[in-house]
């Protein structure tokens, strides 16, 4: 018996998720061989040189004989990587992706659902770091995490594989529609992280001795927003664009309850205040209880 | 020579910051006595039990012979003590505070400022958890943190005693004007937490089924937030109602540049987006660079 999983696995994309994948990969023989691309050489050359992947492709003209592509590149990047690669492909393979929205990337699959070759199964691992590129890659930044990944159909062997896949770099699997996905990642994620962007860049605004206390006395609670808003602007970017929907619906919630506070302050409505600040504790002890509270170091093993 | 900085220290108010103070100030030898009030029976339960205070007071009808008295309770309550306590101080005394604002309590102080028996020097050590009461109380809270005094009369005796027993339990001292505290303060603490007390009352008023993902999947980012959301409600309730102004000047700040970036994201203004995540990126480097950046562990030591 075969102990890998797959056989020729190719990932597109080896930034800190693609070169951490191929690590875990490597690290778990799920893998014979992991052939990366990356279209930056700065990227390749750290991938060689740290000896992440088996091989490294020069370009995406020769993407033959992989029986699992994972796409770990810019949501923006998708349309033109599978215009490219689809017409190559020349075994029986499956098609997966680590992007942070899944509705956006089901629509761009589906132009290619004719090819019988290709099993797409959409994927997002939710793991990261606010710091990016395969110098950051590390073989457990998947372990005691959740991937979410959203089949359009259930319980097909590429589904199957590829929830094995994740099972064997530590993450716990969940199966879920994408339009929820999408709704509930808006909430738990890019919500957060655009309110850290938006409240740093408001730091950033200010006249030059505030700022510069700012940065002093930013363990006062700015810096939990900072980390977040230091992560890479290209992902963030393509994830506002490509589930726009659900981003404004959350934000319109947001902005609302915001709004409420701030009238609450104005007008000294201290009970309203501590009405809302006593449900969000509430909120708070759910989560701990949960086991997700944290140490908020990304490497933590809680 | 005397070794202690101070004779009799009253504590009122046992909390988290009060019984943490009491423990650093024996520790290091501060004070001769410590002797702690708090109006919650419980609160002194604990504090007698766990040995926190050299002594407790019942009431606040027997405040004689203190030179020190420092008010760790939260700020609605200090008009109502200082009008207590103060026409009992029989001895020279310095009375000093804990409180996140320092406007309104240089204004309450203001009302005694012709007793000339006692010296008043605002102060707000910057440190805390997001769990409040003495049980969580730890002798190492305020170890390399800042501490900023805003005295009214600058380079008194009792400036400099405050400045050194801030400095004996690990703290750097900083000495500010309070109009700028406050505003420093909005921006690096009170709008962080406001925001992040927003975005979970948002999460709480979700749909049941997204309610439990968001509990699920919150280590992709809410989980932030909700670490400072889990604070003391009445202190923060205080702290908006007295710092009203400041808090609202920022939060209107914010307020600008969220539906800045709300209008980017449904216009698909990608290259907008990508200037302003690229620019909050640096802030998050100045402040790693500036040794601020953490581990986000309220006891980490870096």
């Amino acid at each position: 018996m075969n102990k890998f999983l797959f056989n020729r696995t190719l990932i597109i994309g080896m930034g800190l998720i693609g070169s951490s994948l191929s690590l875990a990969l490597k690290h778990k023989n799920v893998s014979k061989y992991i052939i990366g691309y990356d279209n930056k050489n700065s990227v390749r050359k750290i991938c060689i040189k740290k000896k992440i992947v088996n091989n490294f492709l020069d370009n995406l003209n020769q993407v033959k004989n992989f029986d699992l592509i994972i796409l770990c590149s810019p949501l923006s990047t998708y349309s033109k990587i599978l215009k490219k690669i689809i017409p190559q492909i020349n075994v029986p393979s499956i098609i997966t992706d680590v992007g942070s929205t899944k509705r956006s990337v089901i629509k761009e699959f589906e132009k290619y659902k004719k090819n019988k070759l290709i099993e797409f199964v959409p994927g997002h691992p939710i793991a990261g770091l606010e710091k990016s590129g395969p110098n950051y890659g590390f073989k457990d930044l998947f372990k005691d995490r959740y991937c979410i990944l959203t089949p359009e159909i259930r319980n097909t062997k590429g589904e199957k594989k590829i929830k094995n896949l994740w099972n064997k770099v530590g993450m716990t699997v969940d199966i879920m529609d994408a339009h929820h996905h999408d709704r509930v990642l808006a909430m738990t994620s890019h919500i957060p992280q655009l309110i850290a962007y938006s409240i740093v860049a408001t730091s950033t605004e200010l006249e030059k001795n505030i700022k510069d206390e700012v940065i002093r006395y930013s363990a006062s609670g700015f810096r939990d927003f900072t980390r977040l808003a230091g992560s890479d602007p290209t992902m963030w970017r393509d994830i506002y664009s490509q589930n726009k929907d659900a981003v404004l619906e959350m934000l319109g919630r947001f902005s609302e309850d915001l709004s409420s506070l701030q009238k609450a302050i104005r007008n000294n409505d201290l009970e309203a205040l501590e009405n809302v600040f006593k449900a969000t504790r509430r909120m708070r002890q759910k989560i701990e209880k949960a086991g997700q509270a944290g140490t908020f170091d990304p490497r933590e093993n809680n």
